[in-house]
């Protein structure tokens, strides 16, 4: 059966596929994503300590927080015990905030949608903390950067 | 106090910002992204019945099953009792899936962020999905596309 | 349209009914069901007076928190502001345990979901608690009894 | 101590049942069930392609992210982390919809519970698609079919 | 019926009370607690800058995102569509940090489990942060200070 | 790295700590906590059979289940398979009611926040069911007894 359907059975009916034949072996996966704004925007949430402490602080923890419920989100996920889950926000140029989360397991499937729902939500934490100031704003770049520890190999997301 | 600061107190701290005092009113919102992938993965999705609708059809659930936990997933987002949530997901040029989520409820808060969810975990299930035949696929230009409804007047998105 | 497609739109794609224009008016609804078991663990069940508490007790709780969670297990579920949620569990025949819930709202859209849902978290407690004894358990009969409040008219079931 | 209060303590307070020291094995559950209906709304669900398309695309879909809330729903369930989940509904007779769950894990606690629960959800997400054209539906005849993996040896449930 | 079995029916079932008959006013409550620790424990929390912020910045984020989860905790509580959630950390003397909750709603039941469970949550946050430095701090003085806009009038805390 | 910062990184950003190295081991742990009343409420709870059957029988099912949902109230909490969880709630002195709870996982990280959650939300119940007859009751005393199986050691509570 060809790779890309692995999430349907013949009849085309989605399935959470079956993982326990996989081994069980330490996967880490790292995704990226930008929020795009005015730079007066970003120089606000980066300016005032308090006011930068704030939003980055929440968006941080809530992508931690998000990351562990991936499998409640995402309609075929495991549900998995993370080993650890980071997110870091910083600025990636003028008006552009760069977010990454790394997320890591030792278990029997990979990690990739809890690193990109990680970035996911601390990017709309972001938006809804900011949306008064500049509704503009525009969550992008959201992908995978690299992952390892699992059957397929290791992946590392080539230079576009 | 400016606008941009309406979730921190005077020490910076986060906060729910208070509604109680604002109107009720009828309040929609209407946010789109992209998946991007290479042409053949979307032709996966799109050409064979089965896959297609089962690709779509869970993306569709699951946005509109994540809007539903928007202020479970955003820190400082209202609980909110919705109308309506629709998500749309539509082909949008070669290699990208365009999705469009419409949210919209009767209350005193606006539904931004249960439109911008939808749009998200849609994105991510799409992923999710098709990572096994595409891990370079990207979310992005998760953007909202207009409101209407609330004390600020009605927003549309100027083409950029 | 046909009733019968109020959650489908043009395209087949599943959407939450829109309800914004509908009226807030008092809604209450009666779902009911049954565990079937052998005689024996429905004594066991109703007998020993601690026993008893606890299982009927669990199951009432578990039915009443279920019933808060309806739209979130539901996809297509408006989620509600419950006004209230009672589950009741009675032995209803030898070997047989009925349970009867009924929630209410004040709100645009009725809760029969909520109501079948506290009677099958219910039973599936019952079953829970009690399969070590009997495996061969079965909930049945889950059927909504009565509505009323809704624009539709009351509806009280039909003896069959 | 009798098997039928492995949940209860000597007091009769429910507790949950210590498994820190039943072995990890791989464990298989299969339950089902049925929604019974008017002929004619299992013709809607069937014939049309859209629809049918849709109402067992979201129940197929809502069972699967039940099974994966189990251990939210029912109390003294032990939270687990699931091998694969599928859900099957197939018309069954004139007016009946069977529905199928398997579960797996390879944990040191059985999947009944999960079988049980992406059935019943899953009935009731149908239930609720179809409630504007039938609202005599019945859910009904949820059972254990069979398990295996557990101490206490596999179990078939016999034909009654 | 004595106020205090208002919880109760007849026979000593719980039961989610019914407010639907209850007026739609607005509603406040505030709670306090504390959270007792070395006294060194609480220097390092309010020394640093970085780390001050993070464990306070993170017990407020977690204490409203409990309050939004207080009637998915608390059996009998009615899920409630907050109008704000306020929580505060402060130093309270030697060892000491002090917290205090406000929440209001415009609804037909009161707040006080909100403000509560946002205090308790926000204080079981600082204990997982430090627990490392220090496994011998205490959470305690878990009260409502005040609460208003219900039909038994306003509550104030006597000093004790 | 002074223990007290395990969760922070060099910029004081809160994270997950990365357990991917650590031991699996059956780790156990044990709080308590109190409910200070007025002598008569917990006279009310305990003596009529069924008004003291409910409130703790609501109280320990309400603890159980937060102790399953740590990871989710928590920010920084990693998500378990707990093997046990039991509460306790009996009499402890006039007017005060005393929690116990434990807590056990075979797993990489400690269970002393469950075992803290399920005494915190077992005491929250009880106020909430308690609280139309005595608003001034007071949550206190929630601390950790002992905790066994990690690497830190085992840690017994000393007495104050």
């Amino acid at each position: 059966m060809p790779e890309s359907l692995t999430h349907l059975d013949s009849a085309g009916r989605a399935r959470m596929v079956d993982v326990g034949g996989k081994a069980v072996t330490h996967r880490v996966a790292v995704a990226s994503g930008t929020v795009s704004m005015k730079p007066e925007t970003l120089e606000l949430i980066t300016a005032g300590e308090i006011a930068k402490g704030d939003v980055l602080a929440a968006a941080r923890i809530a992508g931690i927080m998000a990351a562990k419920k991936t499998g409640e989100l995402i309609p075929l996920c495991h549900p998995l015990g993370l080993d650890s889950v980071t997110v870091e926000l910083e600025p990636a140029g003028p008006g552009v905030l760069g977010i990454t989360a790394t997320a890591s397991v030792t278990g029997k499937t990979g990690v990739e949608m809890e690193a990109l729902t990680a970035v996911s939500v601390a990017a709309l934490t972001v938006y809804d903390m900011c949306k008064a100031a500049d509704k503009d704003m525009v969550v992008g770049d959201i992908r995978l950067e690299a992952k390892s520890g699992g059957r397929s190999g290791d992946y590392r997301r080539q230079p576009s």
